[in-house]
């Protein structure tokens, strides 16, 4: 359903919900860019991340920590996207479902929110590998929207 | 009940538990050590976070994944210690609720394992700012332990 | 994807596992049936709750509990046309996310199969409300799979 | 911590939080009496399950759903007990581990509130079965406070 970075149809666009994200989690970023904002559209967003060493266990695998990272802040950015720049929301829950070993391959995470109230977002998370179909990962995450 | 480092009574102890540890997630140290191991204890284990400048937020609080890599760590050096090397357990699923945010300290991460079976182990994590009582985490997951 | 109650392609067929979950959740149908299989197929199944008084909170919605339950069955349901009668598995753990109140209808529960092992199987469950589209509940469950 | 039903210090007394559940939930007393509120506390409730018929899977053991609405009624008392009859809270999430095959028991669900604030609540649930210490279930739950 995503088709590309400026797919639109949204409060922010992807360049804005790009920059924000980089404001607001500027230590997603140290070490160098790794996880990168693909595309935003109406209750969703895909955000991917590189195969890289820092990110790695024993085996070649992207770690858990690093997974579910990469679920929160693809869960941010749609929520950030649809709901625009004036209240940042805050993680007040997420759980997660870890499936399959993702080989060494970077991750995609397609989030797609099943709820955007007035004072809670909840939204799932599917990650995959790189090129492959199997879910990796699932996530569920709720957001407490603060009063505008 | 976790007092010291020594405790004992574990299959593995406090140091043959972080020595461990420090193989299977060597990422875990990168840009400097920062996640201790601080004691093992049956069916236990407490590990804490320094607060330190590849973690923080805008505000100083420590971020979401590097507190859900503290309980993921914490879990597994419950496990670890408990089970012994022979089998490494691998993460099936992690539950966080965030509760407050945990200002600009350390974290303090008690685990407990609430199940510790043949194949399935269950644990439950509670995590404080150094020094503070609150929670700002309480975290559940649930590992499977590969057969011997 | 699931068309109708013979859909097949499922190591039990739609009677087969209907009947078996008659067998092992008699307390399903206390007061009489509600809970009604409507499809299994490739990691998946259907299931239906009827709106009906023992259901009901005031305010004519269908409770919390009784949603609970049709998302268990529904994942049982799929595990069981999927990997035949031989093992029984076990809920391990439940999550779920109320997104809506369902108003005064029944519901119906689509249930697929996120990964189905040789130890774990892990499924997510949709509830609506009939005739709509909008998620009443989204759920995730994982069950063991006893040694064959 | 919890002594007995009359211990007090919280904003609705024993029996006003008894009375205001049953008038809630009616159908939790379908078929006769068998969930007791024991008593409400500061941040906390104690709920008991009897070990009755119409709650049992082949094997005398309580069914997950009996649990599940155990566990959710515990912690409806607990954050009724302690924010009022003013407003009343909205189950948004729930989630269960099974940790043992109860028994041929009553169950007794322990609930104690992680956060009470003023629009989300978060509690846990440890469930044991009459007369033993072994964790049966562990549940936490998030509910959202209307505005006041």
């Amino acid at each position: 359903m995503l088709q590309d970075a400026a797919m639109g149809a949204t409060t922010m666009s992807f360049e804005e919900t790009r920059d924000l994200l980089d404001r607001e989690f500027p230590q997603m970023h140290d070490g160098g860019r790794a996880y990168h904002l693909e595309a935003v559209g109406p209750l969703s967003a895909r955000m991917r991340l590189d195969h890289h060493d820092r990110f790695l266990r024993p085996g070649g695998t992207i770690s858990g920590p690093a997974m579910m990272a990469l679920a929160d802040y693809a869960l941010y950015a749609a929520i950030l996207a649809n709901i625009g720049p004036v209240a940042l929301a805050v993680t007040t829950s997420l759980s997660f479902n870890f499936l399959r070993k993702p080989g060494a391959h970077g991750l995609v995470a397609e989030c797609r929110l099943l709820k955007l109230g007035r004072r809670l977002a909840v939204g799932e998370v599917r990650i995959t590998a790189t090129g492959a179909d199997d879910l990796v990962c699932h996530a569920t995450g709720t957001y407490a929207i603060p009063p505008r």
